[in-house]
């Protein structure tokens, strides 16, 4: 959908799918930035207004990310000192769930457990990654939660697990480089590209992983 | 928690951490057996009752499964005709998120042609999969999403995250494996492991896989 000549508001609008009001609305959030102005009452927007609203309908369609946390992504995409890699946690930090530790946590024995059982796995594996990584919390809830029941079968290591995911992320985020300088075109395409890839990657591996239980359990109990 | 005493409605709560309001309901609900009558106002449960509590539980809690959906998962565990095959598939069924094909999906080009992607890995794999399955409605649901998206990064082949879940799946289902005959007892425990091993470890799945990412990520782009 390549538009050279500027547009105005009614145009942006049919061109992008979005309606005017909800473009005022961006607009005034400071989601979008502001077109050029013409006259006292009239201001024309481009191809980076289309690529902008498409990156937000991802973050707000695919990624159900609240429009506070938008704000968030597009100040580090439009901040060319950021790398690359703090602009895809950005988007990846921003995606739900986000459980929080509860109260507690530190005299919580099954927690204090996962944790540490989560930690050995990350420096095993020699992964960076932030202590603070919402995912790294959700993995302690959940192993908590592995830990509080007493009926989880056995299943494949952690480990295995993990080594796993690793192989598919390194083909992913590897399809994510741009190859050299990023401008800020790129960028914004890369920030819709990273949640895109993310959300519904995410959801691939759920129905195929549920798919797999039930082929490996016709096999073994039908 | 073995108590091989019969208990009273009060002391089956204090047993299940279950309150005994929560109890009458399940009763009424026909999710939890009666107990045997002792007088016109008395009644006994026993390890069975606590077992059913658990499992009631781990569908409501872990599970996120709706009650009317649970009675049908019950009957499926105490009908002892049914194979685990179809006592696995009743817990996983009831799994969400549960996707229905778009309003004219047969007009959709990106539905029918997520579809037949589908069915070409899912043959080729030569697993053993319902037609009606959830999970497949899920993957072509997102594969569908992932056509109709310009931005979405290659990534791995569909077909390199189906090998990755089978190898886990085979696995996971193993450890279900109650190694021949499953009495009424065994049933219930296998199902409760199912809902609990099912849910919690695509939790971690989950959480592994971003963690994976934003290693592969500081690796490339930091």
């Amino acid at each position: 959908m390549e538009v050279a000549r500027p547009m105005l508001m009614a145009e942006l609008s049919r061109s992008s799918g979005v309606p005017v009001a909800t473009i005022k609305y961006y607009l005034r959030e400071g989601l979008l930035p502001p077109g050029t102005a013409t006259s006292a009452t009239r201001a024309e927007y481009g191809e980076r207004h289309l690529r902008r609203l498409r990156l937000i309908r991802a973050l707000l369609e695919i990624g159900e990310i609240p429009v506070a946390a938008i704000g968030h992504i597009l100040a580090v995409v439009d901040d060319e000192s950021a790398s690359l890699h703090v602009m895809l946690g950005a988007v990846q930090y921003a995606l739900g769930p986000h459980p929080t530790p509860p109260a507690g946590a530190e005299a919580d024995q099954d927690w204090q457990a996962a944790s540490h059982e989560a930690d050995v796995l990350i420096a095993g594996l020699g992964w960076t990654v932030a202590a603070n990584a919402p995912a790294r919390t959700l993995l302690v809830a959940t192993l908590a939660a592995l830990r509080r029941t007493e009926s989880a079968p056995p299943g494949p290591s952690l480990r295995a697990y993990a080594e796993a995911m690793a192989a598919l992320a390194a083909v992913e985020v590897a399809s994510l480089d741009p190859g050299g300088h990023a401008d800020e075109g790129a960028r914004v395409v890369l920030a819709e590209s990273a949640v895109v890839g993310m959300v519904l990657r995410e959801r691939v591996l759920l129905a195929l992983h549920r798919l797999a239980q039930e082929d490996a359990s016709s096999r073994r109990f039908a």
